[in-house]
């Protein structure tokens, strides 16, 4: 679920790659604030969901995110991300931000090519070289009674994702998945 | 862009881990459909929007998928997969079909712990043990002028995915990127 909180809070929302794209989440968390930041495709994505002032972002860079948060205290503000904001994103950079997931260009690759994500490394060749043997984190995905072992390492479960009954908790070394929704972080990079 | 064809089509459509997860695209699609197959848990999240006749899946195998495809031939058909298709879904099973994305669980949980999708590995326990040294296939999002070298490999080049000049095309052992909306899949596995 999204959660609710009792102070203004800052928005990062994937729209996608095109109008069609957008969720009724998106859709409503954008109408609802008061100031919206994207880039020039991001506004025009979401455009007809605007209610709030338009910004349209030249530059993208710590000072600027740090700004948007100390507004974020004040008012409710949506920043804009094409495609989904964790898929060479702007979420990363907003710590303390609620994320709004969208249709990422990756999933309408892996759609027109027929491979599923389970089977890819996704690399950013955006901000750096791609590196084939980089060591990754993981991020598992399992139903009820499947037994984890990775000793020395954390994991985040997070179950029921988007339920009623959402839980999200650490573990160590080893685990047993509890619930047939069940996503596993293991965090293997340092 | 979602592609017209003369003939009746077999849609797999992502729904989303909610209702608010929907897409415009995919409500389209689904409300347009002569038979809607899918999970009981997808039947529900899509439910307000299906018109045609509601089918629950209660099997999944491949005799199943060859029947919803040789029905797909003469009736639209959607098969809707929670999450999205291609992330441990049922798009890879149809090779004819259009793939329209949903918001999957992988997204959700990148969101919550403020990670990308370029520094994990995903991996699908639903259908095998996690393997940790597999090797896998690689997709590059890169923006103009990025050069790739993968000497003996096959590369599939995709540009400006749902734009208006989307282009897809293969290439071999190297290549220089030539839009900034660029996804390149280099099949390292074979």
């Amino acid at each position: 679920m999204l959660r609710v909180r009792n102070r203004d809070v800052l928005f990062v929302v994937g729209v996608g790659l095109k109008k069609e794209h957008l969720t009724d989440e998106a859709k409503k968390v954008i109408s609802r604030a008061k100031k919206v930041y994207g880039s020039a495709k991001a506004i025009k994505i979401a455009e007809d969901w605007i209610v709030g002032e338009k910004v349209i972002m030249k530059k993208f860079g710590e000072e600027i995110y740090r700004e948007i948060e100390r507004e974020s205290e004040e008012s409710d503000v949506v920043v804009l991300s094409t495609g989904d904001p964790m898929v060479a994103g702007l979420g990363k950079f907003f710590r303390d931000a609620e994320i709004v997931p969208g249709i990422s260009s990756v999933q309408v690759a892996l759609g027109r090519i027929k491979a599923d994500l389970c089977e890819v490394s996704v690399l950013n060749a955006h901000s750096q070289e791609p590196g084939l043997s980089e060591e990754r984190n993981l991020m598992i995905l399992a139903k009820k009674g499947v037994r984890l072992e990775f000793l020395g390492k954390r994991m985040i479960v997070l179950e029921n994702l988007e339920g009623e009954d959402e839980k999200i908790y650490q573990v160590q070394d080893t685990f047993e998945t509890e619930s047939d929704y069940t996503v596993v972080f293991v965090e293997v990079k340092k």
